[in-house]
Order: structure tokens, then sequence, then C-alpha cells
């Protein structure tokens, strides 16, 4: 039997190495780990596309794995270094609103990492970070590792609007890797969308439009979402983080 | 021992969490898999480009190893998902042309997976594609896993082309990322390579020219290559995918 | 218990197929040897910056681990290909100085390795490098490798200077991935650091200067960096690689 996974999400880039420290920090301690890098590739100090990263993710893995996320404005200010049990899984990280995702399943338990004698001020990802996961892989207890936590910050996706006339309102939340707008949508009970002055059809999946026409689909996380067909919806149709959507009576 | 190896080729990026999804699903279904991502970063829909790359490593893993590729322009179209058995590997991805270096080997065997019902019509990868290449990595044989399928799509390279006056003639199918354009040569039986108005010399290695210096090789796949020592053939001398390259008796 | 780790730094890119090829060759060799990427990002010759990565990662690793470093502008010239067991880790790569960190360490043994009769010229990663790494994975001796290599080149941090006033001058080294500039200074004993024309304050961690101001202090690596808090010291101040720095006796 394999150990336990130990997944990795950061904004480090793994150019310089740091990365690397906290796997070696990992798999001293707990050998047998499976160490998963998800990305290292989040934008510098990107809170919220890391949070969104992680709602899709964090409850694919079995229970028992451990989920270390860490984009940290705040490391060296006194902002809560933290540890949750959830759902069965463990996640690891700064107290900012990126673990928001299991922070807001019920049952979800919270302690304040202590912050070891030593500790480099501006590295916590190795010395207080990884440390703490390699204890949790290793099968000890969330709560010997330290004391529970009140009030962890939990900033959940931005709820659509329902207005007089019926219709929805809501905004897009992210951009994907392929330009689709992910909005925080989860169902259009009409046959368009309205965004940038675009009447978008809402079809099953890409294939109902042409090659290179805009659609609005149910995306793989269970969210809305604008896309081109072989394209990109943020090229094609200028969108981006923020925008209005509306669903729209009318007929595309 | 550890479990089978599963490798993982994409254009999903890794910052969204996409690929995390699948390797959730993977290592949910086999602990101790050990899971290699090979890149997360082909160009979005770059069929050619992943084809190439699958071709360079597919036979240097273990006999059981199971590749995964997803580069699918067609996914939400009636496009089919397969997987192949080819010399020992098990191989899961689009039928598009992507598997076509496993697909041309002799006794290659194909099956067309079921879509689940409920799989979500825009991410194949982790709702098809994963569950197949788990079962795979499990140990359940091919054909439980769908239909023959009879007629793959397989896409081989341009064939050279044998001029009327003996030289040979071919073109530039990719660039690396250093910048060498790979072609579609698998000899030069002349001390020259014609490209882009410039005459290269063919050598055995970088060190046989001066730095910055253009040369032709048989490069690591075995496929002739343009290099500039220490530099990128691709700014030096102005080359892309698709130029024509011609073995040319004359001395360079 | 898993198998030993080894670890893979190069400037490949991953796009390619070049590194799984590599990996391939490495899990053929030891299947449950547990493979960590931890950049194929390196800029392509990059030495440097290989070198300053390597000397954060590679004592964090336990005893046994094998590092593999390939950024390797001599290869296909007459340059050494050696492995290095240093401090009970073992390192393989080119004798261009980018395994320096380990072959600084008292008690380091190096060993030349043979390049086997068909070897690409162009790949020693694939059909040298990789071949000797999993070797020693496998647990057989160094010596068994290869015939001892007497000058291997070390290339140290260039040292800080003592002026004759009692100041320190040094340079900025490297700029990471946060934009941060990392110096071969690795202590201040004033309040100030010079560069680029600005007095940056010496503190103690990023949270004792205001959002968007510059600071200096000590990195997690032990050496002094300039940062700019939630920013990049690199666009802010204009640093750049040689750039000279002052430790000064004024008061920021």
């Amino acid at each position: 039997m394999g150990g336990r996974a130990i997944t990795l999400l950061t904004d480090f880039g793994d150019g310089d190495g740091y990365v690397a420290e906290m796997i070696g920090v990992l798999l001293s301690a707990v050998p047998d780990a499976q160490v998963i890098s998800v990305s290292h590739g989040i934008p510098p100090q990107d809170v919220a596309g890391a949070r969104l990263a992680l709602s899709r993710y964090w409850r694919r893995f079995a229970s028992g794995t451990v989920h270390l996320v860490i984009v940290d404005p705040g490391v060296g200010t006194s902002r809560a270094a933290i540890a949750v049990e959830s759902d069965g899984r463990f996640l690891v990280g700064p107290d900012n609103g990126v673990l928001s995702p299991a922070l807001a399943q019920a049952g979800a338990v919270v302690v304040q990492l202590d912050v070891p004698h030593g500790a480099s001020p501006t590295f916590h990802g190795r010395d207080v970070f990884a440390p703490a996961a390699a204890r949790l892989a290793r099968g000890e207890p969330l709560l010997s590792l330290g004391r529970p936590h009140a009030s962890p910050i939990v900033t959940p996706l931005a709820a659509p609007v329902l207005d007089g006339d019926g219709t929805i309102r809501g905004e897009v939340i992210a951009i994907d890797h392929f330009g689709n707008a992910i909005t925080n949508l989860d169902a259009v009970p009409f046959d368009a969308l309205a965004v940038a002055g675009a009447l978008i059809p809402v079809v099953r999946t890409y294939g109902d439009v042409g090659v290179g026409r805009p659609c609005a689909l149910v995306g793989s996380s269970g969210l809305i979402e604008v896309a081109v067909r072989n394209g990109s919806a943020v090229q094609v149709l200028g969108l981006a983080i923020g925008m209005a959507v509306r669903a729209d009576p009318r007929r595309a």
C-alpha cells in the first residue's frame, strides 16, 4: 500500500528550489508519502484563484489526503497558520480564505499552528506548513498540532442576485487556461446568457455550436461557463473577471 | 514493489485544478499508482505536438505502464474515446490521432470507451479517460473496457520525398524547447542540409561547430535536427514548422 | 517503505517529452523509486540559477537521495559527466559547476561517468545521467560507476568585500520568482542596505514595512534579500543580477 497522498498548491514557481525544499521536508518525515505538485504557477498572491482550484480537487482525493495550499501574501505578518480537518481530508495553509472550500463544510475542525522557534519569518511553507502536513500524513491527530482556532476567514463565492423581473444576475469569477469564463451561476433557466453586450446561447456541450462560436454551458464543476468552441471566450468576447452576466429570457 | 506508473500529458495547464481532479480520481482508484505528470503545457489543442512528445517517451516506460494523453479539441462532439494496448503498454485518450505512435505498431488493439451516464460533456479527462486508465492500472483487461474500435485515426509523420536528382526533401515538423528544428528526415546522405536559404553542415554533435554556429545532426529520437550550438536555431535562422529542408550535395 | 527519491532539475522544459524519456529510463530500472521533478523551467543553459536552486534543496532530502541536475551547455563536447557522493546524498550531472554546492563540502567523492557506446551525443540526460542515477538509486556504490575524477569544476558564490571604511560590498546574485533580489551577503551589521541609489531598511520580516515598501532581510537560505512587501523588488527598484549592494551605516 502506498503512503498517504500530500498535494501541494503554491504561487512559488518551481525554478528557485523553494518547492523542492518543502518536498524534501515532507519526504524526510514521511518517506512513503506520495507528493503531488498540483501547481506552483498560481499568479503571485492570487488567493481567489487558488481557492477556486482547490474547490475543484480537494474532495476528488481519498480520505486521509493532506492538501497543502500556500498562497500567502501575509507571511511575515500576524496572520494565523492553520490546519483543517474537513470531510475526512486534511488541509494546511494560511488563514486568509484560501482554504474556504473545506472550511465552509459542516463539521470542519480548525487548529492554529505554532510557529517553531527558528522558523524563517519569510518561508513558513518550509518551516511551519510542511512540517504540519507531514505530521498529519503520518497519522497524528489534528488536535495535537495546535490550539483550536475559532474564526477562520471564509470567503464564499459571490452569490447570484435575483432581479425583480425574475432574471438572475451573476458575474465572471475566473478565467481558466483555455480562456473559458467561469461564472457564479449554477443554472440558467432561459435559453440565453447576456454578457459583454452579447447574447450567448445556453447549450449542453461544445459540439452544439459551430467551431469558433460562443456558447454557455454547465461546466465540469457545476457552474455556468462561457466558452468558444475550439477558441478562447476571453479573447473573442473580451471577457474579464468581475464582468456581469445575466440569464436572459430572449433567444440567442 | 511500487504500483503501476500512469503518465499524464495534457494541454490543460495545471493552475485551474483540472489536472488535480484527474489525479484524485486515479489515486482514489489505485492508491499505490505512481502518477507522473509529463506535461500540462502542451499548447491548447496542439495534437501534433503531443503526438510527437508521446512518440519519444511511451516505450521508455516499462510494460504495463498506462499513458493518458488528453489533447482533445473534439470533447463534447461525437469523436470516440479510446484505449489502446500496444507493445505491452496501455494508452488512453481521444481518437484524434494523438495516440498514433502506439496505434501504428503491429498488434495494437483498440477499444472504444463508453461515456458513463452523468459524465461532464466538457471534461472527459476526469469522467471517462481517468477512470479507464485507473482500471487498466489495476490490471483489468483492455477488452473489458469497451467494444473493439475498428478504424482509429492514425496520422503518421509526413514522409520525406525522393527527388529526381537523388536528393531528399523533407520539412520541419516541430520546434523544441531549445529552439531546435526537428525534421522528418532520418538521414542525410550528404554533408549539408539546405533550409531557409542557408546551407548547414551535417555533423555528429554540437561540439563539431563553434558556439553560435548552426549545424544539422541526428537528434536523440533518430530524426535530423537543425540546431545552433548554445543558441536557438529558430531565432538565428528564422525557422518555422512546415518549412522545407533538403539534403544537399554541396559542401556547407 | 518507498524506494529512494530521485529528484530532477533541468532546463529542458517538459512539453517535448525529453524529461519523460528520462523518467521512463529511471522507473524502468528502479520501479519503486519516487521521482520528483523539481523544475524543468530553468532558463536554457542557466548554470548559475540551477546551482543556486540546488544549494537550497539538496540537503533537505534524506540521505540516499539521488539528485539529477542537467543544465548542460557543453553536451556534445568533451566536458566530463560526473557523479558525486556528498554528505550522504548522491548527485549526477555535467562537470560545469552546477553541482558546486555538493562538491564544495568536505569529503565529497567524485567519479567520471563513462559514456556508453551508442549514447546519443546530444542527450546525455537520457543515455548517461539517468542510467547512472538509477544505479545509485538501486544502491550500487559510487565508485562502481566510473573512475575517480580529480578536479571537478567548483564555482563558489562571489565573496563579499570588506571596504576600508568597514562597510561590506556585495552584489545581487539572483532574482527569484517573486521578484526578490538575493545577494551574496549573509549579514548586514547596519540598519540599511544601499542598492540602485536607494537606501533600504534592514528588517526582520515583511510585516515590518508597509505594503508596497522595500526592505532588506535575511532570506530563508541565510542570505540577505531585497524585497518589496506584496510586490516585486525587481520592478519597483529596477534591480538586476550583478548590481552592487552595500551595507550602509546611515539610517534608511
